[in-house]
């Protein structure tokens, strides 16, 4: 039976996800989920994930959220999974687990934070606040100097690694999302990790063409968002 | 060589780590580090957890950090670990991995949101917030009801096991944390989950008597935390 993968583009997990499954060129069926119309509160779609978030699986009758746990899910279910992407030895696997714990409260919070009072304020359900996108920053800052001087330090990927592994996948997504909507914004912010902004263009070279492909859909939507961001800046003023 | 954990018992994430150690029986040197005051950023400190956060371990050379993944690690690196903690079932693992994943931004967020503006208002460093408390605690909620109605459908322990596994031992530190901390708020908000009530309880008695062991000093110190608080409060008035 094909792998069911309910994503939405816009949103980074599903990103990874998505990714992911084509890197590993595993037969599967995309079945998008509009977050914004509301589809992650259907009963259907509830049937899959109680948690109404994207992304989810359905392997045949399992079903599995979250997206860290669905990467990992992945490398172990599908057979000849190259060994980079979650290594089998204890002490490289524990590594890519801490770092992907961490990014639950740190990069991925930041991020968040900083887009729903900046680029993606039209998605806030409170209103814009200057506050708020400072101190997203200011966390941001902070978690992007964690990647460049100690999760970069040693190699070339994530955790000293010479290959991407689950956590490449899941941290790059993040990323690109604050390339693609901080716009002028991206630069002030990035320019000192250099790192990082290598680390990123190494991630797309090992992930091509996946890469692209996943992120086309944001890309085209960025102008969009842009428009909808205006409006409600204009009417808050 | 010894594991050391490095850990503050005040700490929630410190202490499923500390009680998980004692539940396995791991001859281990619990080496006591004082977030309040600061030792999370000593050179010595940053050494072992770049992250200035605890838990973290020391095992021979090894070095982890993020108390998930930790809680993983011990499960693999010592031989005779039950399986009921960790199973060795790529669906069941899966499913605890997506509850501890889940952890991170639900019910580990909004605990913490909701006691930096109410009983641990002297730890926050902004103005105590209302409406923050407020916020965490609408979060709370539906944090409390997932567990109560999907996590603890179907079984005494989380995902609808019978035995606790590490997802439990982390939740319940969590839970812990509040039921201490809160009060009088606590019965308020913890009532209409009986299911959770329940879980808690049992949780309790599977992992006596390290529960209340890890516990104790959080016990003690509940009455400083208070007094703290009010002369913050009074402060602020």
């Amino acid at each position: 039976m094909t792998l069911k993968v309910y994503c939405d583009r816009m949103s980074e997990p599903s990103r990874a996800v998505l990714m992911f499954c084509k890197i590993l060129g595993i037969d599967f069926e995309e079945c998008p989920v509009d977050v914004l119309k509301g589809q992650t509160y259907t009963p259907e779609y509830i049937a899959i994930n109680p948690n109404s978030k994207v992304p989810a699986i359905a392997d045949g009758e399992f079903k599995l959220y979250e997206s860290h746990a669905i990467l990992i899910y992945l490398c172990c279910a599908y057979p000849g999974v190259a060994s980079q992407w979650y290594p089998s030895d204890l002490f490289e696997r524990s590594k890519i687990h801490s770092v992907l714990d961490w990014h639950h409260t740190n990069l991925r919070r930041t991020a968040v934070g900083l887009l729903l009072n900046t680029a993606l304020v039209a998605l806030n359900p409170r209103p814009p606040s200057r506050q708020a996108a400072e101190e997203a920053e200011k966390l941001l800052l902070k978690s992007l100097s964690f990647i460049e001087n100690v999760l970069l330090k040693d190699g070339r990927f994530l955790c000293g690694r010479s290959q991407p592994s689950i956590a490449d996948i899941s941290f790059v997504c993040e990323i690109m999302e604050l390339e693609l909507l901080l716009q002028e914004d991206h630069d002030r912010i990035f320019s000192p990790y250099k790192k990082v902004l290598q680390w990123v263009e190494d991630t797309k070279s090992a992930t091509a063409p996946h890469f692209d492909d996943v992120h086309r859909d944001l890309y085209d939507q960025q102008k969009g968002y842009r428009e909808m961001q205006q409006q409600k800046l204009e009417k808050a003023n």
